[in-house]
């Protein structure tokens, strides 16, 4: 079923709701009817079920059916945050974490970053859009926000405020992904930290580990940076029973 | 650490090992030095750790240093078969699926696929290249072979001669995948069967379930088609203690 965003969407069961702009429009593409059913999601958990009555490119009107809570949203909050890579990796981080459960992507610069973006705050709306539309896809309950980290202190202040701060790296000493999870299963909250194309330099990895986070392996072989935060959401997503 | 594969390779330490073709002047793209060191792996799961002795753009000529077993191979042999997307999915399946560790990818046509290549055949090549780079990269020990299915019996029928047949499928009556992957932990081989954009249709998934595979639901998120396969593959890995 065609899925829309409304943030402060607040209607009962019965009542009218009206979507105007670039989502009006997207019904009209959609070829979707009269009598036919969207959902509306409120951006904050619930969905609401209903039924097209009008539509034209500006406005379309519709009856609420039903008010239910979102099911596509996982019991834990994770944060990814990824050192930004180059061009469409970013793109299919996005999509894949908001797909994969993420509740929020910050990306920022380390030291082998290779992008080195003069504004990133400019791409900060398309690269918002393309949550937006992974979450509608992917029958999210809410629209994972991204964001932009100015300095790497910020980041893993961030992990460290969560209850597992996860910290991936691909050398020297590491705790096991799989055996870190399983000694911290009733968290509500968890970071993920993924590198840029080359990964992290030792000194990043040491503050990180001086902050308190857990440095990880996920196993011997070498994930691309654009693979890596999805399948350590995966695990996440896996061990705390939201993959079934 | 650069690494090539050599098939049947079969030497002992203190040998000397010759590349030649595509891989030697891969050598010289890289810009690798005499002195410097290079995997061969046999692709059977043992790795020649090597340095350069000369290279040209025809050959290059390697000692070997040390034989030691390829750590980046799973325990587990999980087969991925798809029903094909279009276009550049294919290729982000094949690159992603290897790097998460699959040991063979079969892709086929179902009802609701949009794809219909003439010749199948003539794309595995292209195919099969994919799998080997993104081996090399993600330091498998082994290159996963990409095959193509006549017929949908063929698919269920290589499936259920694993320990683990999974099917996965977004309605309808389903197992949890955490709750069979969980009932079923002392597995060697198992196979994870997904669909393409358009997801399979009622009577793929009873054939399905009829033939013996566990009809498997990921969640409330609906995962899109080149995503389904890693995410039921990371779980897969990440219960069997591969991604430690």
């Amino acid at each position: 079923m065609a899925r829309f965003f409304m943030a402060g969407t607040n209607l009962l069961g019965g009542a009218t709701a009206v979507i105007r702009g670039r989502d009006a429009e997207h019904i009209q593409v959609l070829r979707i009817r009269p009598g036919e059913d969207v959902t509306i999601c409120d951006t904050e958990g619930k969905d609401y079920k209903c039924r097209l009555v009008r539509a034209d490119k500006e406005e379309a009107e519709l009856e609420v059916i039903e008010v239910v809570p979102c099911k596509g949203e996982p019991s834990i909050d994770v944060s990814v945050l990824c050192g930004l890579p180059k061009g469409d990796r970013v793109d299919y981080i996005i999509q894949k974490s908001v797909e994969a459960g993420a509740h929020d992507i910050v990306f920022f610069l380390s030291s082998r970053c290779i992008a080195k973006p003069d504004d990133p705050y400019k791409k900060l709306e398309r690269w918002n859009r393309i949550s937006e539309e992974a979450a509608k896809q992917s029958g999210r309950g809410m629209i994972p926000k991204v964001s932009w980290a100015e300095d790497y202190g910020e980041v893993l202040n961030a992990a460290v405020h969560t209850d597992l701060p996860l910290f991936m790296y691909e050398t020297g000493e590491r705790e096991a992904l799989s055996e870190v999870i399983e000694a911290n299963r009733n968290i509500r909250t968890a970071a993920v930290i993924t590198g840029p194309e080359g990964g992290f330099e030792a000194f990043e990895a040491d503050l990180a580990r001086i902050a308190g986070l857990h440095v990880c392996s996920m196993g011997e072989r070498i994930l691309r940076c654009e693979t890596a935060p999805v399948v350590a959401l995966t695990a996440l997503m896996y061990a705390s029973g939201n993959l079934s």
